[in-house]
Parts: structure tokens; sequence; C-alpha cells
């Protein structure tokens, strides 16, 4: 029996850059974990592509799949809904390969009661302010959008304590590099290997 | 104030090449920690040096130190006293910097109730046959010792449960480079940092 792969949860407020540290992470050669695609009623940014950024579905599609319980977590968030597709996680996860993960804290919260023995990651921005300046930079929301979009910030950092890790994205390769860390660390972890090694070795 | 420093603890059985892994993380640029020299009864091997592998002690002079408790940890091991002396590693905690000692599996477990916030890795053997290969060919041991601390190695193994990682010395560059992702990570714990991002973001 193979062993299972691990779930890697990378989560945190909106707009501190979780899509750029994913790509970045997923643009390394040695990445070895296999990136879950989310799914979202939102509409696409430029540059982002259908199946690859996201799966990009109407209001109608998605709730049916909530219905049919076809969704690990789902949110709807800022006026959208986002979700995860439950059977891809699920087969991976079987196959003994490690699945990854970039959702929203709504979601993460919702995939830690899934999976307790996940490996929940949030990524942090340096500060509230710097937080603030990456969004009014990105320059299509309104200010309404903005103060609401603080006010949910301010709410995700209180939700760190459901976290097993905090990344600050001070800069992406730095954060990628802890990420990678994190999930080396984690399969080293005794719980994770000591039954193996016992094993191996003959001690009951 | 400042953070107190990560007590990080490298261990495990007799010949797993402790020592090797230790030197050669030390001797990368990045390894920013510093090393607690042991110190120890037992006869310099080829190559050691006093003050640089071990402090190396008569039975009498470790004995004092026991009485006038300096030392953090100490144990008999097959027939040696090896220690930890305690002044240098409170100093280098107090001032914010990790502290990485390389020591028995006996002393380990001392350390971890006196610092049960520490980093336990237990540096484990591809195989036990290998483990002995390793101790017969170093060629300088009677049949007895060997098969002694075979015993040993088989009771540490057991003592496997005590430590937080388990990383395998398959590789000696493998090794390193997960006791350095190891120590990234548990500075990216949550426990460790959510607090002072509370503080930085004004968030109670």
């Amino acid at each position: 029996m193979k062993e299972r792969g691990l779930l890697i949860v990378l989560s945190g407020p909106s707009g501190v850059g979780k899509g750029t540290v994913r790509k970045e992470i997923f643009s390394q050669n040695d990445a070895n974990f296999q990136y879950s695609i989310s799914m979202t009623t939102r509409k696409p940014r430029a540059g982002e592509v259908d199946g690859v950024d996201y799966f990009f579905k109407s209001r109608e599609e998605f709730e049916e799949l909530i219905k049919q319980e076809k969704l690990l977590e789902w949110a709807e968030y800022v006026g959208n809904y986002y979700g995860t597709p439950v059977d891809y996680v699920e087969q991976t996860l079987s196959e003994g390969r490690d699945v990854f993960l970039e959702i929203e804290v709504q979601g993460a919260l919702q995939v830690r009661k899934a999976f307790p023995e996940g490996l929940f990651i949030f990524l942090a921005p340096p500060s509230l302010n710097e937080l603030k300046n990456r969004i009014v930079t990105r320059g299509t929301e309104s200010q309404e959008l903005i103060d609401n979009r603080m006010k949910v910030a301010k709410e995700e950092i209180i939700m760190m304590d459901a976290y097993d890790y905090v990344v600050e994205n001070d800069r992406v390769d730095l954060a990628c590099e802890r990420i990678n860390a994190i999930v080396v660390a984690e399969h080293c972890r005794r719980e994770r290997i000591a039954p193996r090694y016992k094993k191996l070795l003959e001690v009951e």
C-alpha cells in the first residue's frame, strides 16, 4: 500500500500575492507536488487562462456542483464563488503524490476540517499598509471595494491561528524557499516516518 | 526584548554519522546557527581536535562539572562521559541566536526535559545492517564492543518517538538539506511568529 500524499494548503489575505508565489513555485523544476486548480465565478483578469489559473464557471454551474457535493471547499468571497473540485485531490493523494492548493482563507478553514492532517501555510503581508498599496496599485477596484477588502484582511489575519505555518511574502523568491523548506520538513516529521523505520529495522 | 533563539538538537545512534553531517552543515556559508561543542571523556580519534570536535576532559574534571551543575545534559555512554556545557547555550539563545547541539540519544532526552520547545532531530541509519557495517569498517573496535553498540542502537531507534523529526542519513548532502529545511520551517511555525504579526498589524 502506498503512503498517502501530503495536502499542502497555501492561503492568506486577498492581494497578498498567493497566485504569484504559487506560479513561481511551479515554475521551478524541483517542485514535486501537483497543483490543484481552483474553480471560481469571478471574471478572469488580464492574462488569466481558463483551466490554468482557475476553472472559470457561471454562478449556475458552480451552484450545481455544490449541490452534487463535488467541491472539497467553497466560499463566496467579495461577491464571487471560489472552490476546489474534490475528485482530483482525492485521486492524487491516494496515488502517494502531494497536492498543492492555493485558496482563500474561508476555504482553507473548511479544508482544515476535512483534512486536519494537511499542511496549512498562511502567506502574510509584510504590513497591512503594504497590503493596501498592493490592492490600490492593481488599479481596477473602487474605493468601496478596497475598504471592504481591508476589513476582510484584518479578519483573516486573526484567522492566522488556524494555520501551521506563517510565511511572510516580503520577497517572492524567499517566500517560495520557505514554502519548499516547510514541505521538505513536513516529510521528515517523526509521526509520518517513524512507523516506516521501525518496520525497516524490525523493531516493534 | 530580543526573540529567544531556537535550540536545535541533532542526535541519533552511535555510528550513524552525526559528526560528519554536523561538520558539513557548518562548512556551508549560510549555516546561521551557533555550534555548541560537546564535552567528553573518551579518547580523541585520529584527526579530532580538542576545542573543535569536542572538549576532551578527564573523568575527574567531568565529574567536578557535574557536581557544579555546569552541564545542560550529560551521560555515560559505552564507558565514557558526554555532556553539554550550559553557559554557552543559555548565553547564545538569550542573544536571539540559534544553537546547534550534536549529542548522543541519552543526552537529547535530558535536553528535551529542560527545553521542551527545542527542535529535536533524529538522524537515522538507512538500515540497521548498514549501521553495523559503518561501525565495523571504522576498524578500531572489538566484536564485543560492536555487539554492545548494536544493542544500544536498537534501543535508541525505539527512542525515535521522543523526537520531532527523523532525517535519514542516506547521503550526507541530502541529510544536510533536510536539516536546513527543518530549521527554516521551524522559524515559520505559527506559534512562534503569529504574536509578532498581530502586533505589527495592530490586531489584538
